[in-house]
């Protein structure tokens, strides 16, 4: 028996105000239903992704809401890991497969961020952070960027190198239709755009976005011209930047992506496409890394030197990323597995990678203290 | 190979101004851990079962919080299925050990409620509820109290059946040093106390609660003198009352309790001992019609008949329930599955249950949508 991806469902991303959370779930939801064929009685379990919904807005216990509006009482679950959410999600759900008990799981995230100002949604994210960061009054742009300071010093990473990631995002996401932005920009306008937090420009950041996005995975026999899942791995770290070993790596991608490449019996070199999590452009660089698709130190330099380009040896965030696609926090994770699946299925359209077989997603919940790494093949 | 209980550890229930979310995590979990006898690091993954966190306080992330607590870099996920957030968790905890890719799993219920005021709580916990029903500033009192109007009008339940359950639990929480109330009621004192939303007084009402709950599952293949798992389902139902079919049964309880029976292999009959989820007094009864344990209907005079007392036939919340062991609402969950498994090691002290080998948990989240049942036995 293996788990596949049997449907995939996903809203546009972004500044959605005239939908509410429901309509966003119920759309997702619906569309992975309808790709799946498996009707929603034979829907086993529902695991639901969210970080926000109970603070922005005091809805909870959003399991039961998603069986309420797919008609049906099975087992539903929320499931939150700050911004890894949606991988984690994943993760649960393909074990619960894999232990028998169940054979079709919906896994859907779905996060509702723009109606609520910039400030309560900056004190939100907050949570996926240490209490003393909170008291320090950090925010995420600020621990991205004490990361990115100690990278640049250590490894003489460029400010160029970030805003290179950010410009090949936004390229990537002037493919995909459902992506926030969808525009192109240069890397001198980047490095010209409003200081968040020093190095980090308004364009090494990625924005505050609405969304949905479900999979639908499933117990087969046949896996034949399926995308199955080869490994899920989970790992954690110290939630504080101050308690870890280093700031220049995270350690929870590094134990989660090595398991994962043993579970699924390949090395690094063999993924031929990956979503990774770029919170922030050095973010990426970071993910590089610890991935093992450069040496550490080098990620900067990968980058720039245009291999991760779609058309290259190493396309990553084929779908603009979180930088140009959006980040609606419980939904990216199940973006990132629906973005792979439609690689690996050839139907990745105008932003199509020629022969991918073996895709890699990647989902860092806070500053890195969660990784969730999937390993998927066809 | 079964799934056992190896190890269980829990705090004081109560208003414990003086401790903080990570002290009450740290000390169930450090409890559950030397109770166990499985090293940290041998902890394959944490499931940590918590409703308003990031609502009340601001904190997400639990999940890897614990880890960073224990030091071990394992798989983190938070779960959150309002009052049922410690069945679910225990649910997904013990699929994940019988999928084999984890052997031991520390689960912990922790929640910090007395900090705020009582309107803030209040606010929170209907983030368990419908958006209408929140529209309409209804309470948790409020939902409980017309589903308690619709059964006295149906089935001629009283106000002083429910009344019967309050006092059965106090008495059973005068017998348990972890209890938030530990005091002795009158059915008079029940009927004379504060109306909070008509016909429930202030003693049909679990309190708020701070508390950890924390156990360890672990895979065996010898079970003998283990408690093991030998069922556990969740279920669920619409959130809002409105679109029930009917609101004198919890339809959640019933298609998880059959489920949980037949996976046991056995009937209602067999049980020896509950923990049901009595956060209203009107619950407990609704929980001994739709659990099987009386007919439809009968229950006010079924608790009333003392059949329900340690004791008697069917012992019931023998910790003294949510209502006077407290509710602290991710612990109460896991605190059912750490009571049933004293008292089938036969360590319930001065409320232990003579002979029993079968126990069930009964974990209600909301106001009934979803419902998360455990069978163990020794």
């Amino acid at each position: 028996m293996k788990v596949a991806v049997t449907g995939t469902g996903i809203t546009k991303f972004g500044e959605l105000w005239d939908k509410s959370f429901a309509n966003l779930a119920e759309e997702a939801a619906g569309r992975a239903v309808v790709e799946s064929t498996v009707e929603p009685q034979k829907i086993d379990a529902v695991f639901c992704a969210n970080m926000l919904s109970g603070n922005l807005s005091g809805q909870n216990h959003l399991g039961a809401l998603i069986t309420s509006i797919l008609n049906i009482n099975s087992p539903a679950y929320t499931i939150e890991a700050a911004c890894a959410s949606g991988g984690v999600a994943a993760n649960l759900a393909y074990q619960a497969i894999l232990s028998g008990s169940i054979k079709n799981a919906l896994i859907i995230g779905v996060e509702k961020m723009t109606d609520y100002s910039t400030a309560e949604v900056a004190t939100g994210l907050m949570g996926a952070a240490a209490e003393d960061e909170r008291d320090a009054a950090l925010t995420f742009p600020g621990l991205y960027a004490i990361m990115a300071n100690a990278h640049m010093e250590k490894y003489k990473t460029t400010k160029k190198h970030m805003a290179a990631v950010a410009v090949k995002n936004h390229r990537h996401g002037s493919l995909n239709e459902n992506a926030q932005y969808q525009n192109l920009i240069t890397i001198e306008k980047v490095l010209e755009s409003a200081p968040v937090a020093t190095p980090l420009n308004l364009f090494d950041c990625s924005p505050i976005t609405d969304g949905a996005a479900a999979i639908i995975l499933s117990a087969v026999e046949d896996s034949s011209k399926k995308v199955t899942i080869a490994a899920s791995s989970v790992a954690t770290d110290k939630v504080g930047l101050a308690k870890r070993k280093s700031i220049t790596e995270l350690l929870a991608t590094k134990i989660a992506s090595q398991n994962a490449y043993q579970m699924a019996g390949i090395s690094e070199g063999d993924v031929d496409v990956a979503e990774v999590h770029d919170c922030f452009t050095i973010a990426e660089i970071l993910a590089m890394e610890d991935l093992g698709f450069c040496k550490k130190g080098d990620g900067g330099k990968f980058v720039s030197s245009g291999i991760t380009e779609i058309g290259a040896k190493k396309p990553t965030n084929t779908s603009g990323g979180l930088k140009a696609c959006g980040h609606p926090v419980g939904a990216t994770g199940i973006k990132q597995i629906i973005e792979i699946t439609k690689q690996l299925k050839g139907e990745a359209g105008k932003r199509q990678v020629k022969g991918a077989k073996i895709g890699l997603t990647h989902n860092v919940g806070g500053s890195g203290a969660t990784a969730a790494i999937h390993i998927l093949r066809i």
